[in-house]
């Protein structure tokens, strides 16, 4: 397992940490099965968007603020509870296969880490996971 | 690994591929462990929900279509900036336990592609995952 | 792979699953790989988020609440769509990693069993995966 460390820039920001997580796949030596991508905090998530065009995350972003308003009713005494709704909404962890060593991203895929209540000090844990061959 | 191939008929769809995925799991030999399904697109995701009641995959994608209506003050230029956000929201892959080379679906669940940009040609991945077992 | 069994208590609530998530782990005896938390239901689903201040739980299911109202017209007829879309939503697993026999939880990171249409009695698989060590 291998710990990729981020600092965020902004309140809300999708980080395209593809680079990195491939890095990481490779570093493990894993040829077939995998990547476990996970995020071990509860402001903050991951997903895999187009990572062509930056008003794709860009988008997603506005949507998600439109969906879960900072002016909800909210209890949570922080004033982030938004962020851990959409923390929720986008998942804790997103898994890609490994084939021949290579992440089987599609063509237009990048992964990115969603920060919803930043900026800080971020971490991403990538597991090698075993394919079961034949 | 297995692609599996699509062919989807409408903008937006949830297609049953429920037999295709345990066919694939039966194909790769797989006893314990558990089966990730992949959708290397964009503007299509994956989820798993009631399938015998057609009634509750348009019940999904209807209330999908009210969470992220098209006339959102999207910057994305491709007119499917809604169809990226709601791919976000179902995400890119399901990951379903296998026992005895079985898929451990309830009763009532089935494995849906949720297209939201088509009709396109799609790909899904299914890849094994080995199980520890003791 | 071992089954929990829960019996919840309310229409829409949030289980704290973490300890009998960490049970089956340490019962599965699995050092290095991942738990697949999978919930075998349509109208339920798991999440990871804030163990700490129920005040965060209780936000989440409120936002869900508004974002996917029982009043939207919906043709599924047994009165829980709402329940079915809000399953899609969390997702029906997650997948946390873990290492030397211990999940990789964040600090503040708790396992949630998401219930939409209790009471129920409901069921959680947990499954080990196999990391793939050099």
């Amino acid at each position: 397992m291998e710990t990729i460390a981020l600092q965020t820039a902004a309140r809300e920001e999708l980080v395209d940490i593809t680079e990195l997580v491939a890095g990481a796949v490779a570093r493990a030596g894993l040829t077939d099965g995998a990547a476990l991508v996970y995020v071990p905090h509860t402001t903050a998530g991951v997903t895999i968007n187009e990572n062509a065009d930056p008003a794709v995350p860009r988008d997603v972003m506005m949507a998600l603020a439109r969906l879960v308003p900072q002016t909800l009713p909210f209890t949570h005494a922080e004033g982030n509870a938004d962020a851990h709704v959409k923390a929720s909404l986008m998942g804790s962890s997103v898994t890609v296969p490994v084939r021949s060593g290579a992440l089987q991203l599609g063509t237009w895929q990048g992964v990115f880490f969603a920060e919803f209540d930043g900026p800080r000090r971020r971490r991403v844990l990538v597991q090698a996971l075993a394919g079961a061959a034949r």
